[in-house]
């Protein structure tokens, strides 16, 4: 039981945004200070893009962002929307292919345990992740943040 | 997020032998049941056999059956057993390949996430997955469990 390397880069990405505020960050320099691929990178921006998680500022001085404050940002709901597949068993899918279905409680087991893991990722935010910030700042080349 | 199918089918066959005590299934029996691949289920067996919940009994009205009690085997048990891979991001492997790493909350977070998710399912056994019995027994094919 993993999370796909698409949530893995997500989540790594809107880190990278919550302690880059200024939004000048682009892909490429995202790449480089994570040491991941560009081009999963790039799929997996457009896809925190179209779900509303982060933006794109065009022109000089530009690059990506987010479009709402880390701490509104839960990671509950990022994984939900970056994570396609919670089909936990074979019962979950459409197909329901396995003959013990109409009856069986294990479908409602892992339903429950799902809300679990879910539930607690809705308890932490990006702020809170990246509340250490002055050494991940440092970790990704990343200038101090101004004083608040 | 998903488990594998070998998770998958290890709880099917447990569930099976579960609702089966006389211990006379056979793997080819329960891979036609399940409408399931024999050679998946063999090894499924193999390894649960070495992890200690079922034996085979060998000769004549032998098979495989539990060594232990349905109510006294816990899903979540099964779970850490056959799951062999609980990394839920890069930073959870031996490689700790994310720049971030010392000072990232992130698997924290993920940590407590599956600790509630697994949690969850120690709370369900065996016998509690297939309480409901003759349905369960009918779907498979199972004659009808014997008056207690």
């Amino acid at each position: 039981m993993r999370l796909t390397l698409y949530t893995d880069l997500s989540l790594r990405l809107l880190m990278f945004l919550a302690l880059d505020p200024p939004g000048q960050a682009t892909i490429q320099t995202v790449a480089d200070r994570y040491r991941v691929s560009r081009n999963h990178l790039m799929k997996v921006a457009q896809q925190l893009g179209q779900a509303g998680f982060i933006e794109t500022v065009r022109g000089r001085g530009g690059g990506l962002r987010l479009r709402r404050p880390p701490a509104e940002i839960t990671i509950g709901e990022v994984v939900r929307t970056t994570e396609e597949d919670f089909r936990m068993v074979a019962c979950f899918g459409d197909e329901a292919s396995c003959v013990l279905t109409p009856a069986c409680r294990l479908r409602g087991a892992l339903g429950e345990a799902l809300a679990a893991y879910l539930g607690t990722l809705d308890r932490y935010t990006l702020a809170d992740l990246t509340a250490a910030g002055p050494p991940m700042r440092l970790a990704l080349g990343l200038p101090p943040a101004e004083a608040a």
